[in-house]
């Protein structure tokens, strides 16, 4: 039996955009320039700028359905109009991450088949030398000011961005889309392989924003202004310019000032109540901070995310600045939005601190489940490991396998039953709090059992005489894998035998967790961004390149 | 191009109860009893509660996909149960009306061809008269105490809750629903005409739910308690119970005590820090907080709907008990949040009262429109009157036709472009608040103009000689309609002539407002719940049984 409600309406980001421009059409983006003043708009202007752009790319440069638009910019309104315009009229925006490397950058821009890009002017440079390579770019659209000359001879049409704006209606008639239709996407970068593209829906984006919404989530109201300092070209900015648009939130946007002076600066002088950002930006607000106080008393909370927060960096927020810092987890497969960790009610600030730390909770719309090593689900009990795997409206099932292709589905990646692996491995409380431990590509698969290369690292590192260490796992004939310790010594001290450091491990790991292979190395071979590069060791490894000593 | 996410899991009420029960399995669901002790459970126990009474339903008494389930039931936690237990198992949850009309009780379980009804025993007295003119029920079951006497002899097979559940299972497999499919219906009983039923699809629950956890609506967390006063018959209990089974909020439920004095007690004793009622209740509250103080200052916010609360009584909440009171407006037909009077951000207390006692704004998924008299669309200049329209994905777009029928779709109350006329005349600010003024059956259609007979009403009434005063159309040759003022004089008041009252008006309303027939009533007629009854006037106008005097 069906129901007499409108189940025919479809949720999309249109619905957003009209939403935003008219119950709370004088919100403000306020976009950072590093000069006397910032540049000030609303969503109605914004919604209106969107209806301009969607004729033009419509009318100018031939955008059809379902064509990629890709954007390559920083966090300002410009790109939040094309975070509208783009899905609204039926194209996917396709967000271009900066940061990577050109060779990546080039497959990306192929993979996708993108025919516009809408590039910020001061990333010219940065783009220039990739186009001879990228094979389907049939426009350039630049926005704000750049240096130019450096696109001349080159072969896609180039177009500034307020002329090709100006003069057209500010309003669009935006297509009633199929909400399971391509919305956006963004690939993601894996250690091994290609980068692989996930597409999001307007269904997945308008059911993110609602949750990024709930109080149990960020929670934002019209009495907030936010500061996704996160970019706006990584994963949807964890869903804030939508979500700001269902509620009327105000945003400061930091265009590429991301350094901690002028974040300081915007801070004190814009008064943000939230801002969301990765750990490093924060580390380095508080050093900022540090040599020069300013007042950044309006911040209330912010929303950590991307990788683990040191505690300490959560609680020099909090003592120091009054700030509240509510860790979360996600990737791009998720949307992102996959845990965060609020507190339960009812409990003093230090009892909440154990909570805090953690990768927090699912929010309804993620059902988790973790796989553990014996092919069963590990119970809720805060100390049976599991890979995590997750099933949701706002969840990857697939990978884009390129045009006119059918979707990837690695079987590492997506279960046959339809659930995302993340490759992290951890613990889930009965209370549903998640504790990350491992990525599962470094856990060691000892005789059905998991050992977590992380604690073993841990537990050598806090010797006295250990400087870094990392665990891996090899080969073992007995048991499928065994752990490989492999330890920096201190120069300044005492030798110490491997005897002596699996003693010291023993105290706080399980006997049959204990490793048997040791090596000593210089250092700890590091990948570009600083992590163990544990591909490194597990090669020097297997082609015997280490000196390994076996313990009995 | 379609998307990658997982666009194809169903917003289904079993996923929000497996989220309850497993991410938020111990909070609390306490149930006032009246005795020295409420009754306590927990959100893990009532799903596994669902689990038995879904088996028992399936098993022992046949109840089959689609098939109605009725609840003649108060707020209580075996009420929990059936909300999430039958629609979960793909049947529809029917909440009945226990202040209804016995003939109006009897059609709409015979329309909806109940199968089979849960009752609170203490509610038996109420539906065992009404039992032999039941055509489908087939199976009564009584939930907790009462005098199963009276259903000696009926038709319907007689069980016992507690004995029915016994045993069985406390999990099951709950079937993948189509997220459109019928979950819950809702009869709502116009003045005229047959009641008409609502019915709710999962989709529309869950999407509806998720609205009201967001920051801009309700916005609980884990660290709230809420006390539904809203009967759960009411319209889903305005969405509380499924919405804090996302968000691990507790509930207290006040039972079959809904009196001032033990709704006083059982918010000292049990400290929600929410509340959810219609005005009266809080009216009724404050006086016996005046007569006999008690301490709720765990309550923080209220949220008041169902008819316009007087402004005195959200002041009184705020500065005798510091208790912030939220403005909400709905209907059956909108699930029923409409919208929610939250003000604006950065303003005082004082500026923010003139939109705290609008209806509010509309959330993300209502989008409104205002029918103008003249067949367009009013602007919302806060000035252009018309008739109140929504659309979105919890909101009705027909009726329920009856079994194997067709859905209903009169066209008073649906456009034919889809969207649901309320019924209900305002204006709506540039920001986006809604101000509701008239009935639109109550409003004066006066050449292509409206007039507010509300507005005429008040503006009389403001007159030191005027007791009452009501206002309703009646047909004119050359307007269409035209005003006929209806006033009860005060008795110890000198006399005033029909043109004094007229000058009077023409300082406040306009002009070609002003009416020109008058009549004087010793009182005007009432309703059954004591509002003016207009039908009663325009029918004794229509048979020349008024004393009217036409004005020059």
């Amino acid at each position: 039996m069906l129901s007499t409600m409108q189940d025919d309406v479809p949720l999309t980001i249109s619905r957003i955009l009209r939403h935003g421009m008219t119950v709370h059409g004088d919100a403000r983006i306020t976009t950072w320039t590093g000069e006397s003043e910032p540049h000030r708009t609303t969503f109605r202007a914004t919604g209106e700028r969107a209806a301009q752009l969607a004729h033009a790319l419509r009318d100018e440069l031939g955008v059809r359905p379902d064509d990629r638009v890709a954007t390559l910019m920083w966090n300002n309104s410009q790109h939040v109009t094309a975070y509208f315009a783009i899905p609204s009229m039926g194209a996917v925006l396709h967000t271009l991450n900066l940061r990577l490397p050109a060779d990546q950058l080039v497959f990306i821009v192929n993979h996708a088949a993108d025919r516009v890009i809408l590039v910020n002017g001061t990333l010219l440079p940065l783009l220039a030398p990739l186009l001879p390579r990228l094979e389907t770019v049939e426009h350039l659209v630049v926005v704000g000011p750049g240096d130019t000359s450096v696109l001349e001879g080159c072969a896609p049409q180039v177009h500034d961005y307020e002329q090709l704006l100006a003069g057209r209606p500010t309003s669009f008639d935006w297509p009633e889309l199929d909400e399971r239709s391509a919305a956006a996407m963004c690939y993601t970068s894996g250690t091994t392989g290609d980068p692989k593209g996930v597409v999001y829906s307007h269904r997945s984006v308008y059911l993110h924003s609602m949750q990024v919404n709930m109080a149990e989530s960020m929670g934002l109201t019209t009495a907030d202004t936010t500061l996704p300092v996160v970019p706006m070209f990584h994963v949807n900015a964890w869903g804030l310019p939508h979500a700001v648009f269902m509620t009327g939130v105000g945003m400061l946007l930091p265009d590429r000032f991301l350094q901690p002076a002028p974040l300081a600066e915007m801070i004190a002088a814009e008064r943000p109540t939230h801002a969301a950002a990765v750990p490093v930006i924060w580390q380095g607000l508080l050093d900022e901070l540090a040599a020069t106080p300013r007042d950044i008393s309006s911040l209330k909370t912010v929303t950590i995310g991307g990788s683990a927060c040191p505690p300490s960096v959560m609680r020099a927020f909090e003592e120091l600045h009054g700030v509240r810092v509510c860790h979360a987890w996600g990737m791009t497969e998720t949307s992102p939005l996959g845990s965060l960790a609020h507190p339960p009610g009812g409990l003093t600030p230090e009892e909440e601190w154990p909570y805090r730390v953690t990768q927090g909770r699912f929010p309804a719309g993620v059902e988790a489940r973790l796989a553990a090593p014996d092919g069963s689900f590990a119970p809720w009990d805060g100390a049976s490991p599991g890979e995590l795997e997750v099933r949701g409206p706002w969840i990857a099932a697939a990978y884009f396998g390129g045009v006119g292709e059918p979707p990837l589905r690695p079987e590492d990646k997506f279960s046959p039953d339809g659930w995302l692996r993340t490759g992290d491995v951890g613990v889930i409380s009965p209370d549903g709090y998640l504790t990350l431990t491992d990525r599962a590509k470094d856990v060691i698969k000892s005789g059905g059992e998991w050992i977590s290369s992380v604690e073993l690292e841990n537990a050598l590192m806090a010797h006295e005489a250990v400087a870094e260490a990392s665990v891996v796992a090899v080969t073992d004939e007995k048991w499928g894998e065994r752990p490989l310790a492999c330890v920096v010594l201190k120069e300044d001290r005492e030798p110490v035998s491997y005897e002596e450091l699996r003693t010291f491990l023993g105290k706080t790991v399980a006997r049959w967790q204990l490793p048997e292979r040791w090596v000593t190395l210089e250092s700890v071979p590091k990948t570009s961004v600083g992590k163990f590069d544990k591909k490194v060791l597990r090669r020097q490894y297997a082609a015997g390149e280490l000196d390994v000593t076996e313990l009995g």
